[in-house]
């Protein structure tokens, strides 16, 4: 199984990013603006990604498996892109000083490829974006995220 | 063992892009202003990474270890970080269209840690300025590359 891996450091107590993490408001201020649905454990979130001209481009559905205040969220994709279709996103979250530091993972994969690759890139935009909200009270949600590639 | 992978496309050609990962001046435009040594097959190349007030922070040195014109580039680090020694960075490039593709990898870490994570995601923003550089003329090498957390 593979995994993306990433550590960001924002400096912001952990209450903030916490909240950025395990709120419909805040998953639609860094991923993307057409979030929706609950964010309760045991709720579904549905996210979608709009191209420049409005058209749908993805869409994924997760389970809150986890909600661990300050500590840890975590989701599971239960409709998605096929390789995303029972994977887990892992926020772990620790204060270091001024800084609250986000280890994310998205975890077992079942190969790393290509597509693999453009997550994993995309994952690090999304955590840029994810420290500008939160240090400066505006993101980079789709559909105004970093383009990387092609692809998106 | 562990890799770090990443795709991004840049909308140049293929040799623009080589260029960027297979000279000096091309790597002291998008990763670190500091580097110095031999590109050539077999040569060292020698980074060293500053902070804002001029001191050290880092340095590597790693062995150019394949050369394919516009396809691949691949390094193997001989110096630097304990858990970077011995492992292989390597840029395949293909072009898609109007966009040239880097597939990036750093093959063979012994373990996925807190440090891996950070240099999962260290490694996309240099990805992003390597594209900002060929695309732009303009890169962000260090020390002005973007920072990521409370280490770097």
């Amino acid at each position: 199984m593979v995994d993306i891996i990433h550590r960001v450091g924002i400096k912001a107590p952990v209450s903030k990013v916490y909240a950025a993490l395990s709120t419909v408001e805040g998953v639609a201020g860094w991923w993307t603006k057409e979030t929706s649905g609950s964010s309760k454990i045991g709720g579904t979130i549905g996210v979608r990604f709009l191209s420049a001209d409005g058209k749908e481009i993805g869409s994924m559905n997760m389970e809150v498996v986890a909600l661990d205040p300050n500590k840890k969220v975590q989701w599971r994709f239960t409709s998605g892109p096929e390789e995303w279709v029972g994977t887990n996103v892992i926020f772990n979250l620790s204060q270091d000083g001024d800084y609250t530091i986000v280890l994310f993972a998205h975890k077992n994969w079942r190969e790393a490829n290509e597509f693999t690759s453009h997550c994993s890139m995309k994952w690090a935009t999304f955590m840029l974006s994810l420290k500008e909200l939160v240090e400066t009270g505006k993101g980079k949600p789709s559909p105004n995220d970093i383009k990387i590639d092609n692809w998106n």
